[in-house]
């Protein structure tokens, strides 16, 4: 099942996609929900991103062929970040440029998490009942702010800007990460192709270590880490996330800040 | 006028002290409010978080003492984190033992800047109208994870578990955080008394700074950094960080997690 929310007459609503519409729903996948009778055209539907976060943690070096490349080991343990809810943002929506930033930006192809319900100190046996499904998802980067101050890398910062935070465009119930790659092209040249299967911690692993940071609650989303091919992107590149089995998140970068 | 959030006959509301009562209201300080009439004696009061934030950015070496004492010089912009929102809590509430670290956890005694209304890319001189008002907080900090890989400190880890980032127990806002001071107490010692002047950043450049960097909303909450006096606190340790003019948050650490 592929879900998504978007604007239905001014409101905002949750559907799933059936062929080319959306079968919208009275309630949300976290809780009871049933088809209202309305269905809307995808091919003009304006995107909202697939649930509301109240948290989004990010890893770093969650991929043994970039921390190949880039020199780095395998961690002891999964190594995360925040992302700041204002950089929540949906399918098809500019990824503006920051007011307070011109050096480069560069995509991170990734896979999302979605969870499911509130969910503390799990193991990872018990990890798949706290997912709700995936997502792709951009975890877009003010490269040259992450360690512009020597004495404290800015990840949150770097990585936090309004709009830099893009997932979406559905929550897929059924994919499996084992089989999956994540794909990113800009201007339709492949720029990463990876396998998931080439991950540090799975997904499954990701839930349970972190429950035991945190509380997870239903809607937070955990962004799986991005593997080789990340670079900068130009204003007005079309950047794309493609994950077989759950779809493409497409936006363009470079609209100036509202 | 010192705000404050509560309980009252299951529902959360809000409220102004006056003199040993709170005088609850209809609406809260970000929108419309009236009185509704009803009052309860601050004794007895089930306190809230005075304000409940979407995020929580907190800053690192905002203040030259430290800075000196650790060797640290004044950083060319201000360096924050974000904090989880399940870390949030309130004056009173206990702060849990993490469930997934069993190192020594730290006290951070700071003042914390209330934001009023969605602002976005400010100057200094325009922040005032965006602070609604100042409380207290403790930068809750499991001190030992946050270098504990080389590779990647963990701020938004090492301080982001469920309880540690305690503010309280009012907002103020008639409060002039130019003449003011911390003082941290532990089971009634005195471990911290620091000089707000003595920021590298002040209240109003850290709104402004940070409104370039991410789109600040009503409610979010800005922690100042800390200065000298930091130390582990013992489980069973009931920590107090009072502000002069605001007045005393007070938690007791170390109760298992739920």
């Amino acid at each position: 099942m592929k879900w998504l929310r978007c604007r239905d007459s001014g409101a905002d609503t949750w559907g799933w996609i059936e062929g080319d519409e959306a079968v919208l729903v009275d309630g949300s996948p976290f809780g009871e929900y049933r088809a209202n009778g309305r269905r809307l055209p995808l091919a003009s539907l304006e995107w909202l991103a697939p649930c509301q976060p109240g948290k989004m943690l990010a890893l770093w070096n969650n991929f043994a062929a970039s921390a190949a490349k880039n020199g780095w080991t395998k961690p002891a343990e999964p190594l995360w970040f925040l992302k700041s809810p204002n950089s929540f943002a949906a399918h098809q929506q500019p990824i503006p440029l920051p007011s307070g930033y011109d050096g480069r930006v560069a995509y991170e192809g990734e896979l999302a998490i979605i969870i499911s319900r509130r969910t503390r100190a799990i193991d990872a046996s018990q990890a798949k009942a706290s997912i709700l499904g995936y997502s792709c998802a951009n975890d877009v980067t003010a490269i040259e702010l992450l360690q512009r101050d020597p004495s404290f890398p800015q990840w949150s910062r770097a990585k936090g800007f309004d709009g830099f935070g893009v997932f979406g465009p559905v929550i897929d119930t059924d994919f499996d990460p084992a089989a999956g790659n994540v794909k990113t092209t800009v201007d339709g040249r492949e720029r990463q192709n990876y396998p998931l299967s080439d991950m540090f911690f799975s997904p499954e692993e990701l839930v349970a270590r972190l429950s035991h940071d945190v509380t997870l609650e239903a809607g937070d989303v955990i962004l799986c880490g991005t593997s080789l091919g990340v670079l900068p992107m130009k204003p007005g590149a079309k950047v794309e996330v493609t994950i077989e089995g759950i779809g493409t998140l497409s936006n363009v970068y470079g609209v100036a800040a509202g």
